[in-house]
């Protein structure tokens, strides 16, 4: 594609030659002839580094002076332009597979049009499946399910009963939506007596959720998944827990029970949750965290038990300099408390003693 | 149901009107008219809060005072009341679906009565189904498995060869039994070699786990759950582990190859372990911890390395606190130090430096 | 067979008994007549403790003296040669089961001879299967994929479009190769765009993965894992990571995207790492760790944030003494201050300070 054709496609301004024909986007460091990358960071400042034949960069930081050498497609949003740009150049158009002839399909399912139904697809009863929606082989979906527009399903998932999933999600190989939440209730003997989860769980639109991960059904109510957030693999939500918008959560995420996460909230990844705990409207909380109380909005956080960012930071700091600094400053305290020993014993009198060398070993 | 019947079912006595109607079971906060509702802790001195009809309150807190407005079931544990009337009032009882005609079983296979066995399920030869199982849509067994009565396999679980499941078993959706363990033998030019798994996996009666659990076999002798024992999603065990009856651990949680753990122990979510190591009866880890060595029966545990959860909470608080006590104590003795030094520079003249103040900071 | 017999298919040396019958394997402590078992470490010791007809020793440990009582394989790998033996006496050798009769296969795919495609297995359009590869019920393969020989897929695996796959590769059950890796660009408005994943994956001869690991494709690009290295269970691997050979990761290991992990690294359970780290030949990370920087080839490392073991175990033994040590400090310098407090100047005796001046530094 030329670059002003392109250019026009993804919405944004471009410089230097409009007849430069890209034909694949590439990572900065392998891009050739032919190639559109993107240049931010240190990139940025290096263009000549790359053998590329076009680059994103931000149309604030473009001037004309720059573009003799080069080609350039300007965009206020350069990460956007270069995902759109993929998608534009490397993703074929959607196109309906229909219906595969061994699909099993329950009493009273609705199917919508041009779906993509493959091999090897069971569907319960009383559900409501989306117009163009894909069913990669091995999903298994319960009774009395919903599933919005455009929305894909990869091979393996495993969708519960009662569970309502919205418009342009996807949903990665081996997720399951919708099994019991942890919940039992301890008898006098000490046994565990199950606690049946009767709720459902709700996925928004447009929220994607990587491989093998785990969102558990509320116990009574709903476990639910707000609009655009994103889940990485291997993520565990448990029962009743609501999950705001646009929020995104790295790999091996825990959430425990009935926990509330707002929206634009950061997870790194493997960070876990004390139940019930609250993490305000954007929120960031670092990998490997454990957030064991509610933490406020905005605010930066990590380690475990959870501190801000800047007080684990300090914390750990001094941790790691303990080993010098606690050992020279008790053999200074002794070399003081040596010091002062002998003019008490003669000066000050009885009350010397209180120099307790006895307790400083 | 009315107060009075459903009161008889239970097993619980029962206070205020005999004839007031329950539908359903609802939290607290959302009860309404017909609802039964579970009152402990904060909501039980606050019932006027909830909409309820009826509460379960535990029956020693209860005084006919209390009766006039309200109804009550009295119980003697109030949580496992709670769970056995959301069992009674929103779990149908068991009907057996039969087996969908394309399933596809080995050899000298035999299967109970009153299955319940859904379209693309797999089982291997020389396996013995109970009474009353319920084999979800894309489960798969392998041979010489052994599966009790009234267990329930979600869909797209995967039993591995030589695995005995005990009865009333619920394994939810995609969780893997019997995969080999993580054995290797490095070789000289430090290759891996494969330790063949040649062991095999005992799941006893009334164990449960969550989606996307994984336990390996034994590398040679069992992996074994004991009995009761619960497991919450994506939980890891590996070969050669002995846990024991009633124990919970919650999502995420590992334990390292031969792991012995005992009876009624809780580890709480995304708990790791070394190989080999032993936890004790009783024993409660809180989350994210590392238990680095074994544990003694009945502790509480926190921390990695694993320290008793009320060293771990010293340790936390002295560290976090560490960033001012350090250097004002600091700034003390330099403050000593510095009254100590004008009386020597009257008397010691030259080697008075040797009080190093300058190193100090 | 008899331990002559059984020496020679190993190729190690034998001593004792040659018409020793062995008709298993078995660990040292379970091991009963007719059992070969593994003596090192404190079993090395402690023979006469086994009931074990024959132990695999190390050759160099052994002495002529030793041989009386007992039968002896002498190696010089015996964990290598105990995993030979338990392959040669427990592990019958690969028969094809041939093709089910369900099989669905896309266009213009090859299969190669003496396969084993169980039921239920779903193969795309344009793969190349190798000879002698065991797909087991479940397994979903996308398009354009390439197995090599002799490699088995467990029950219900699932690979995406696009990925490589080696020769005598192993993956448990469950696990996912190719899903989209976690890459969005924020939008003005917060929401967060999806980077399409167009790049794939390679798995390279002899690698092993354990049962619900996940590999993300690259974004552009490739996600490779090198020659021999070994995954345990619940293992996440992130987009564009590069995985050298032989390596080791133990169960619910993540790692970030475009992380380079080198040969032979060893990372122990519930390891994480930030994006685009390094870790270098031979390292290894323990357990529970964050991989926070990168690290040096051959160096041992430990917490989060990332030190060396050794700076690690100093750090948390300072700080789990901490609760004592800085109190008492802190009295000490108390006791100082008062000390000097009122002898303030001029009332100690000039000769006092020269006691330990040489003490101080």
């Amino acid at each position: 594609m030329r670059l002003q054709e392109l250019a026009a496609r993804l919405g944004v301004a471009w410089a230097g030659n409009p007849d430069c024909r890209l034909e694949r986007v590439s990572p900065f460091e392998t891009a050739e002839a032919g190639s559109l990358t993107l240049a931010v960071g240190k990139h940025r400042e290096n263009l000549s580094s790359s053998q590329a034949s076009a680059f994103i960069v931000a149309a604030a930081s473009f001037s004309d002076a720059e573009a003799a050498p080069h080609s350039f497609l300007l965009s206020p949003s350069p990460k956007v332009t270069f995902a759109q740009a993929i998608a534009l150049l490397h993703v074929p158009p959607y196109q309906p597979q229909g219906i595969a002839p061994d699909f099993i399909c329950g009493l009273d399912t609705e199917i919508g049009t041009e779906v993509s139904i493959y091999p090897r697809v069971t569907v319960g009863k009383n559900c409501r499946i989306g117009n163009r929606v894909t069913l990669h082989p091995g999903v298994v979906i319960g009774d009395c399910v919903e599933i919005g527009d455009e929305t894909t399903l990869f091979a393996n998932v495993s969708i519960y009963h009662h569970v309502s999933i919205g418009r342009r999600v996807v949903l990665h190989a081996g997720t399951v939506i919708g099994s019991d939440g942890f919940g039992f209730a301890q008898d006098a003997t000490g046994n565990h007596i199950k606690m049946p989860q009767v709720g459902d769980v709700v996925i928004e639109d447009e929220v994607e959720m990587g491989a093998n991960c785990c969102v558990d059904r509320g116990t009574l109510g709903t476990t639910r998944i707000g609009r655009g957030t994103k889940l990485d693999n291997l993520v565990h939500i448990a029962h009743n827990c609501e999950v705001g918008e646009h929020t995104l959560m790295a790999a091996q995420v825990g959430l425990s029970g009935s926990v509330k996460v707002g929206h634009h909230v950061t997870l790194a990844g493997q960070v876990g949750t004390n139940p019930h705990v609250e993490i305000g409207d954007g929120a960031l909380v670092a990998g490997k965290s454990g957030v064991s109380k509610s933490v406020a909005a905005g605010g930066q956080y990590s380690g475990m038990p959870i501190q801000t960012l800047k007080e684990w930071k300090l914390t750990h700091i001094f941790a790691s300099q303990l080993h010098k600094r606690l050992p020279q400053l008790e053999k200074r305290v002794k070399t003081l408390e040596a010091q002062s020993q002998p003019t008490g014993s003669g000066v000050r009198g009885s009350d010397s003693e209180t120099a307790d060398g006895s307790e400083s070993s």
